[in-house]
């Protein structure tokens, strides 16, 4: 294949655009990969679709190595189906919804679980039918609010999603397996950087999760990982319980005066001026115990209090409280919620007063208390004495007050333990390029799907889904593969192999150009060939290094000697080769 | 490649589907290719997934060797382009509308020419940038009224659109016929059956335009043929006015009394009755001259009366008048506009009155008075007087009357002249499977895409829109290519070269057909096995016919004498050939 630059249609620029804010967006854009359309949305040029069409031939490739076959849903979809699974409107915002000249309800798939769901229910009936593994690759659609870095969060993008579909957890694990082990080969194909984190379920409901994050400083996600190997999505940090400690030598809980410390940091001063440790160490944040008062609403709009104790030095962390309080919205309380409880003195909250536990559904307040798990059983704390300008010293959980449960919802923070023990963690930022996900039988029983078994029983099926962004990874590789110059594609999805530049104004030159272009060809290249007449050679080196096709040809000064230049895009290294052995030597 | 039937998400079916009206739609859901999702939406299954990849190959390589690039827009699309053009209103319920959270309008792509005109004005800006063609294969969207036939008429479908862009008129043509002749490579090797006929330029605009259409009883199109080569679109069949005659011997025109005289029918039966001819032969419909009367409104709501006046034998096609009132609604004139204009009594309608002729924009009633070219200058009818029960006799065009203009507006009826002298005009339906189209300027004024000439001066850009139904291709290749058992796909088409059955129970039978389908691979050939353990040898032959892989070979019975069956699908031939020359037969 020959691609010729004075037919292509192409226009490289020399600007950024200006909506662009990552290197991958501004590089593909002005490189003429891509063209943004509208917010979020974007036109794919010939070279961008080439990319594109190589990278969605390294995923078809391994999915059929996978078992998985492939099908094509469409992109606008019934109501029906997401009503049933709530989805319809869990989705919210993010959904595209529209009618049809009927006014019935349609949307455009952000996602297509509930389609397979109902296709293989149509299709199949028995357990002898299963296990099977279907996948597509298509256009997807969310109405992100802000879609940002061009294709890396786009409302029109392409995916691969695969669902599996078992009649046994074992078979569901042994799919799961299937998929994440072509995950790791496609993205080992692609060359692309990758860890494996435990992931939360986020909307999609289930058990066993982990993604593929592509580790960048302009991720979105945020994890953790150690040298021991363990790597989690901060969201799926779970903390494991502290030991119990005795307290055996812990004096009494003691309440004193401590005025105008509303604050974990005015309390800690206050405390080592006033009330200085025995031992003579200093009091920290991390001797207090914060009480944070959240609001919780569920589905149905019903708005709750919840009093979370942790450690004074650390604070909750939202998005993790999101996943601990799953199906509820969850909020700081406001001033409302407090009004309603005259009984919490903000600044001064605490799970005791007066020697009588006040936090807890079964205490005096009836507001349910969780403590994070770092609260471990016989730890002293000082904690607000529920009067205003007054703490209790010395209060021992378990001792002197309990709670309902646990709330694994503080930061987490870099030098933090791993949970699985092996060592401090390190906080990292990650682009998600690729989820896989034990449904279990959330859409099966939903939407009854149901098959056989061999003892002619009727069982739930359960589903496995994976997700890779076909259009993002391309983001992925061109954010990975760049300098100041342009980008430099890795060979494997290039949208060719070899550009031949014709540097020069003689036709000898262009004739020198074409012919080494065609016997490149003839060994199976794919050439890019600059033959572009009244452009001069350095517009010519710069739209090569800014396209980033992998090994740059040029044909010019050196021809004199009859030699040609090899260039290497990404070493940048050059070198004269005579003209004669310029293919064996690219091939 | 070798597709397993024991591993393939698959499930035949014997039952037609309910909602299904033709073989294709039938054929196809049963044989597990498509399958419904909402009205007019399908889901693509592996072998029609497969089938529909073949197709996309096929346009691909004939655009490639016709110098067509091809792109990806998006499917969701901006308002503001289309506002510009008109077509967000014009194309009234067809277009599926939507907001996003911001309440910005969006649509669904039916077409691209807006989105394709804005691309090349943001990229090129020379006449040494063009000529340029480009493409895409992409899903449409479109919200019919009644999506039927399955893929025929689907409100999510497949087309590949290319659009051509050039500076002058005669490069417009060249960019065109470098399409056509693309188009008539591409349904070639489909095997497809096709007839090119003068189109209509429908709600498109600009000037020529030619259709693809593949003759078939349940086409939605009709069209017309003569025997000498002549080809159109009914709606674009335009007849050339017939000759003057001479009027010297007409006697002067004469009002007579015809009561009860409101049809055609019953004016001719009381002609013949009471003024019979001199020359003693019969007057018929065709002798006298019915005037329709239309109210055809503009786009601004703007509704006046024209009559038309035709050979008494002729109906007005509606089709054809909404095609020669372009921009107009046209309808019959109801009760209302008759009682604004008293002048005109139904049944009686003529265009002269007392001998002052009625009838015209400059005649006494002011009102728009067109003739069909049939009639000619000197030509002699019996029309109404404008009295109740009165005609005139002997009203000679040109003598006595004359009028506004010309309407082509009267049905084409089988064994018309073709207008190009070409003999005797066929009608035929047909589905339309291509569309070439010199759209002209439209677009590029409309959005101005301008580039500079040789001279440095502003021109605009000169437009063609090519067209082709990718999904709907395979529905009209499915229904032509069947028989009562199923379908036959055409080889460059079908799923598979070879479908292997393996028809027997015995280990032998199994592990010879699995040898014979890889040595079957080895030599290039795409298999699909049956391989299903407990389905009887009568299930195999059914469902092989049923998916119309075109060769089939059977391992069962024969291979006690070391031999296969090999069955050709569409002849529906069987022979035994030795197991060992089975690969070379079929290669």
């Amino acid at each position: 294949m020959i691609i010729k630059l004075s037919q292509l249609f192409l226009r490289t620029l020399r600007e950024d655009p200006a909506e662009a804010e990552v290197a991958s967006h501004k590089l593909m854009v002005r490189a003429g990969y891509i063209r943004r359309a509208a917010p979020g949305i974007y036109t794919w040029l010939p070279l961008g679709l080439a990319v594109k069409a190589r990278v969605e031939q390294i995923v078809r490739e391994e999915m059929a190595a996978a078992g998985a076959q492939e099908v094509f849903f469409p992109a606008l979809l019934p109501r029906e189906p997401f009503e049933t699974t709530g989805r319809w409107n869990e989705y919210g915002d993010n959904l595209f919804r529209l009618q049809d000249r009927k006014k019935a309800d349609y949307l455009l798939a952000p996602t297509h679980e509930e389609m397979f769901t109902l296709l293989v229910k149509d299709l199949y009936s028995s357990y002898k039918d299963l296990p099977v593994t279907l996948y597509q690759i298509q256009n997807k659609y969310r109405d992100e609010a802000r879609p940002r870095a061009g294709l890396l969060r786009g409302r029109e993008f392409v995916m691969k999603d695969a669902y599996s579909f078992d009649v046994s957890h074992e078979g569901l694990v042994a799919s799961y397996h299937a998929q994440r082990d072509a995950y790791e080969r496609i993205f080992n194909r692609l060359g692309l950087e990758y860890v494996i984190v435990k992931a939360d379920a986020g909307a999609m409901g289930g058990s066993a999760s982990e993604e593929f994050l592509s580790p960048s400083p302009i991720g979105e996600d945020t994890f953790v990982r150690s040298a021991g190997g363990y790597a989690a999505n901060v969201e799926a940090v779970a903390i494991a319980p502290l030991p119990a400690v005795s307290a055996a030598d812990v004096p009494a809980a003691q309440v004193v005066d401590t005025p105008n410390t509303p604050t974990i940091d005015s309390l800690v001063e206050l405390a080592n001026a006033e009330y200085s440790r025995e031992d003579g160490k200093q009091y920290f944040a991390s001797d207090t115990l914060k009480n944070v008062v959240l609001a919780v609403t569920d589905i149905k709009g019903k708005r709750s209090l919840v009093v979370v104790g942790l450690p004074g030095d650390r604070e909750v962390e939202f998005k993790r409280a999101e996943i601990a309080f799953a199906g509820f919205e969850v909020e700081a309380a406001n001033e409302e919620d407090f009004a309603k409880h005259p009984e919490l003195i903000k600044g001064y909250i605490g799970p005791v007063k007066d020697g009588v536990q006040l936090l807890g559904e079964k205490a005096t307040s009836g507001v349910r208390y969780l403590l994070d798990p770092r609260v471990a059983d016989g730890t002293a704390w000082i904690a607000g004495a529920n009067v205003t300008g007054k703490h209790v010293f010395n209060l021992v959980k378990g001792r002197d007050f309990v709670a309902d449960g646990i709330a694994d919802i503080a930061e987490i923070r870099a030098g933090d333990p791993a949970p699985d023990g092996s060592g401090p963690l390190e906080i990292a930022r990650g682009i998600e390029i690729g989820h896989v996900f034990q449904l279990g039988k959330k859409y099966a029983e939903a939407l009854e799907l149901k098959v056989l078994d061999e003892n002619g029983k009727l069982v739930t099926v359960t589903m496995g889904s994976y997700g890779i962004g076909v259009t993002r990874i391309i983001a992925v590789l061109a954010e990975a593969n760049n300098d100041e110059k342009g980008l430099i594609w890795p060979e494997q999805v290039a949208p060719a192999d070899i550009h031949v530049v014709a540097a020069g104004k003689d036709d000898v030159v262009f004739e020198t150009a074409l012919k080494l272009a065609k016997d490149l060809e003839a060994t199976g290249k794919r050439v890019l060939l600059d033959d572009r007449q009244k452009v001069s050679p350095g517009v010519k080196f710069s739209d090569a290094e800014l396209l980033g096709v992998p090994q740059i040809v040029i044909v010019g000064r050196s021809l004199e000697n009859g030699e040609v230049d090899i260039w290497n895009r990404r070493s940048g290294d050059r070198r004269s080769v005579p003209l004669e052995s310029a293919t064996s030597e690219l091939s």
